[in-house]
This record gives structure tokens, C-alpha cells and sequence, in this order.
């Protein structure tokens, strides 16, 4: 059936990341299902970012080839340099932010049948450009909760 | 007035698209109307999204010579190329998924009034890398229902 | 709490900028602030979204020499040029319609306890690119309002 009606449930954790390298991507479908599973949300949205501005969600494949391609064409496209505008301010993570802003920062996923519903390959991922430093992710979700078991 | 109170409402359409050609920019607001009517929602949002990582959804501008802009400038910035890693899974369309995280592959568009609330030139595309095979995008709307009518 | 439940409440504003200069970036996050506020509610989701195709919205630093860096950085990835097929129309903005692509227009930001959750450092901003005339920004806000003081 492909609509539901009901109270409108809220659901919100975050999520802790310690990269040991500065740039790191991380598989986290199967926390966001787990978030999902807990939330007890049956259909709705999955919002998922990070509350950093040097770090990115993105959907993509689970493939360490791509993965590699995937930060080689980040950094042609946004690359690390010392002579930004923003290092006059002590920092020298500018490729950070820019890579940030070329990932686009946040996904949403949709829930159906209280599952991310994800096509075969879509797999999301925490891609962390500027760590070795906690980070935090919120991951909030929307929706209609399923009747409660009796 | 600017605030409704209810019932939430959600609910969920597939569409599904086998394009001719390898790439293909398909104009799909009509289509997405359709379904916010169907839904019965009256405010609130309509989430769009390929289920597969080698194509996209985007908003911009229903103009032949702009798309083909679009296109020419994805291609010079996510080059098809033969040396990508993923290649080396048997894959050759590694600038597909490129593509596809450079438009960042979904959007949310609000509905207000029953009605998708764009601006006059806002239009949604399904944007495909790597077609020629059925692919499908998952369309779920979630808000406040319009009273019953009596 | 992690969560809430309740009616849903939908909620939404308009933003105007009309910009002196053609490019200009627009830190609006006081903005937003004070509409989550009006709107009562207590935990959910304020999208932002330019009803135009030569805008974006953006989170990132408010550092004005970062905000220097990514306007180098838009320019050099999609830099306004005279021969884009779109000029054809009689256009001449087709740099600001590949801009506001590559920033993806649109932001879902989080609500939590009545504020938007963002990290110290997340800031909202509106990115004209092809301003000098009157333009509008939609704000919906979708959530769990307050309970009534009593």
C-alpha cells in the first residue's frame, strides 16, 4: 500500500567519528538501518549530516576502486593548496570545505516497511576530509511510527 | 495562511525509466504533479531520487541549449575515461558515478496548496549516465493531507 | 529525548533579497533562526530552497576570506564565458545556472528542541549568482510543535 496515516514520530540520534587519517571515507548503512530498526519509524525520511563543514554524506558504491576514484576527482576538483584565502586565518583545510561543498553536505534516505529504501547499490557513506579530531553526525528521521504489537 | 495542522500523511510512487540512449536528461515535473495530486497532500514535501548511483535528479532550467550545456560541462568535469580503478571491476562507467555525485543525485521540493511550490522557472529532471536498462526513482511525499470533502 | 510524537505542523515563509551587486553570498542564518521560532515547532526538519535557477542555498563558514576562496573556486569550475549554447536565447547567465548546480540549491536543515541542531560552525547562506532584480527564497518548516503553555 503505498500511503500510510497516522501521529507524526521523531527520532534523532548522532553518530561519533575519530578518523586516524585526515581523509577517510566510512561505510554507514548499516547504522543508519539499525538507527531505523530502533526509531520504530515505518515510513518517512532519514536525514543524515554532519554537523562539521569539512566533512560530507554521500550515497554511492561500496567498491574500493570507486571509492579511490572518488577522492582522486575530489581533489583535482578541490584541491589541497596552501595559498587560500581562508589559511590567512591560521587554518589550512580550505580543500576541506570546498570538498565538502562539492559532495553537497547531507542526504536524506526514505524508510518504506521500516527499512532504508535503497536501491541495490546506493550505500551511504561519512566522507571525513579534514579529521583525526572528534566529529559528529546527526542523523534525524521523520515519520509515521508503525501501530504499536498486541 | 502560512501554517497547517493534522494527520500525517505519507505516500510512495516508483516511476521507472529505460532511456534509448547511454545518457539522457528527462523532464519529469508533470510526472511528479501528477503524483502530489494523487497523494491528496496539501503541504508539506515531495522527496525524488534514483534508487541507482550512475544518475541523478535536478532542478533547473526546461531549455534545450542550457541541458546541453549541462551536459557538456559534466563531461568536462566528470570525464568518461578508461583508467578509472572501478574499471578494474569489469565496469566502464565509473564517470557515471562521478556525474551523479556532482548534481548530487536527489531533491526535495515543497508542496503548498496542493501543489508543487516552484518558482516559474524551476523544472525537475531525471538526469541518466549510464541507461539503457530499466532503472526506477522513488518518489515519496509526506505532509498534511487536504480535509475530506464533504 | 530522542524523540517525539504528535500532530504535524507545517510551516512556511518567504525570503526576498534583491541584491546590489550580480554575485553575492548572504549569510541568512539569524533568519532562519527567528522562523523556526514563529513556527512553534520543537523538533523536525526547515528546508530552505531559492525558487530560482541562478541561486543555491549553502551551508558552510562564515569567514569572509573561505566565502572569497569558494567564489574563486565557483568561477574557476564554472566560469562565466560568453559561447554556453543557453546565451543562444538571449541569455547570458548560463555560468550562474552551472553555479547553483554545483552548490545544489536546496539545504534540509534539522530542528531539535526548537532550534535549529547545527555544529559551531554551520552557517546558512543564500548564493546569488545572477541577482540585481527581486528574488524569493521558500522556507517549510514540517515538525512536532510545542505543546500549549499552559
Amino acid at each position: 500500500m503505498p500511503e500510510m496515516t497516522g501521529t507524526l514520530k521523531t527520532y534523532t540520534e548522532y553518530l561519533h567519528f575519530h578518523t586516524k587519517k585526515r581523509r577517510e571515507m566510512i561505510h554507514i548503512t548499516p547504522q543508519l538501518e539499525e538507527i531505523v530498526a530502533r526509531s520504530g519509524i515505518r515510513d518517512g525520511f532519514c536525514f543524515v549530516s554532519p554537523m562539521h563543514i569539512t566533512a560530507a554524506i554521500y550515497v554511492n558504491d561500496h567498491e574500493s576502486g570507486l571509492i579511490a576514484d572518488i577522492e582522486e576527482w575530489l581533489e583535482k576538483l578541490a584541491p589541497a593548496r596552501p595559498d587560500y584565502r581562508h589559511h590567512q586565518t591560521g587554518e589550512d583545510n580550505a580543500d576541506a570545505h570546498l570538498k565538502s561543498l562539492l559532495l553537497h553536505h547531507e542526504i536524506t534516505l526514505p524508510i518504506t516497511n521500516g527499512h532504508l529504501d535503497l536501491g541495490t547499490w546506493q550505500r551511504a557513506f561519512y566522507a571525513e576530509f579534514d579529521g583525526q579530531r572528534r566529529k559528529h553526525v546527526i542523523v534525524k528521521l521523520m515519520g509515521v511510527a508503525a501501530p504499536a504489537q498486541r
